[in-house]
């Protein structure tokens, strides 16, 4: 889908017969790169507005939402996760959430498109600054199914942050690529992907999520709802060997977020439970598959 | 906010500088009352849309999700509500929901404009019909905060299914009008009251909120994520002498939704336990007020 400009309005097709727009208080910065058309724009409401193929990807406003839930989740219900996988996030706000952990010893971030990360590194320093201070993050410019199809390297977590099933982003929803993710994965590891919006997009979920449930031993999802993801709750797919997030008494993971001193705008550990219980229609898409 | 017909798209502005387009295949009515104008269009992806002034308030697509979670709660809650009084609620769906309990004896909606409920009762069947063919539904027409003022009547759940806080609907919301409605309740009864997006309405929701802690001895809210609803959560407030409606057991709520033997697309006892635990950002908008 390509963005409709209308004079000052940058207008998102979100569904069939549905738009949002937003209004462009001033476009900061556009950008053409090997895979994709980036814009920035500023939005009163939304404040910096990143979207690829015109499709809003990350606002300053609520990029916090999407990006506690896809760490905080998997890293409390580890509790020790020393090495952390990002494959995607071009923008770096994952990666600062995760950075705030301190058992997490390195994160490795796989993103297919460099301008992305300078592109964000430049105009998103709000929600990215501390990555590019901390010793731990390790950016590599790579196609991340080659990379987790290639590596020797063993993670605790895996967080797969990426756009939707279109293009390059394909490969990553793929079972091909979930088995050799689940290669990377260290026993007790868990991995976390992006896995759209069920009301708007219920094949490509319950596909997602299927693809995970043949892949791994015990998988399903979780589940937030950020302004900026249009269509009610977007999902989170997990899958791990053992690890599942949701079992995880609230109050250990109290005792864990109070160790790791972190402080969250969205996440706590009881949000982090009830964003398990699913909705009877996102139940029935899990279950009619 | 007027609606702003562009083409065959209607849109909405859901927040400064963000509106949400609905693509018209068909207009399939319009009304204008002595107190709102009514639009009702076929979407692609949400059938029936209801717009009130330009907001839509309803959809054939999503209603289920607002109407489940405003009506269930309370009333798997209660446990043997006899007596439901519903304020507002034109488009009658929130009723079609409250009649599905088999403990429900009476249901006094209490609607101002007659219009609405002529109009929906006309051209929203799939939503409402049964509600039509119930003794036990019983319609006044009649200003609702005068209502509660002067009614002698007595309920077990009252719930106020208003649109936002502006022209007719604004009353609904004052300390004195929670005060009537608390006059109304029999012992061990609750309110619940639409009570606004807080990402989007911080002051409204706070405020609501706010109204219910000065006027009741317990009360919170607890949230729903509906696609037409932008914004992320919506809230739902609630307030009791002596019911909070999160410390019913799971259990329990399940042998009784089996008992009743009612349906439901999104809720589930799990969900209506999930629905109370608060993202960290709006625990603060509550915690300041």
């Amino acid at each position: 889908m390509q963005p409709v400009s209308a004079g000052r309005w940058f207008t998102e097709p979100v569904a069939p017969g549905v738009r949002l727009g937003y209004e462009v208080r001033q476009e900061l910065a556009r950008d053409k790169t090997e895979y994709q058309e980036l814009v920035l724009i500023e939005n009163e409401r939304f404040g910096r507005v990143l979207m690829l193929d015109g499709v809003a990807q990350t606002t300053t406003a609520d990029e916090f939402i999407y990006h506690e839930m896809l760490s905080h989740v998997p890293l409390l219900a580890h509790g020790q996760a020393a090495q952390v996988l990002i494959v995607g996030g071009g923008d770096c706000g994952l990666a600062e959430e995760v950075l705030k952990h301190p058992t997490v010893r390195g994160v490795t971030q796989v993103e297919i498109d460099a301008q992305v990360v300078e592109f964000s590194r430049r105009h998103l320093a709000q929600l990215n600054a501390p990555v590019f201070a901390d010793d731990r993050f390790h950016l590599q410019i790579a196609d991340g199914a080659a990379f987790v199809a290639q590596s020797q390297q063993q993670f605790d977590v895996v967080l797969i942050d990426s756009t939707d099933p279109t293009g390059a982003a394909q490969v990553l929803f793929s079972r091909e690529f979930y088995a050799n993710v689940r290669r990377r994965l260290r026993p007790g590891g868990v991995v976390v992907v992006q896995a759209g919006v069920p009301f708007l997009q219920p094949q490509h979920f319950a596909g997602t999520l299927q693809n995970l449930a043949d892949t791994f031993p015990i998988s399903s999802c979780y589940l937030l709802a950020a302004p900026s993801y249009f269509g009610g709750h977007l999902a989170l797919g997990w899958a791990s060997e053992s690890l599942a997030p949701q079992d995880v008494a609230v109050s250990l993971l109290r005792e864990r977020r109070a160790a790791a001193g972190i402080r969250t705008r969205y996440y706590t550990p009881e949000v982090h439970q009830a964003a398990f219980a699913l909705p009877a229609y996102i139940q029935e898409l899990i279950a009619k598959r």
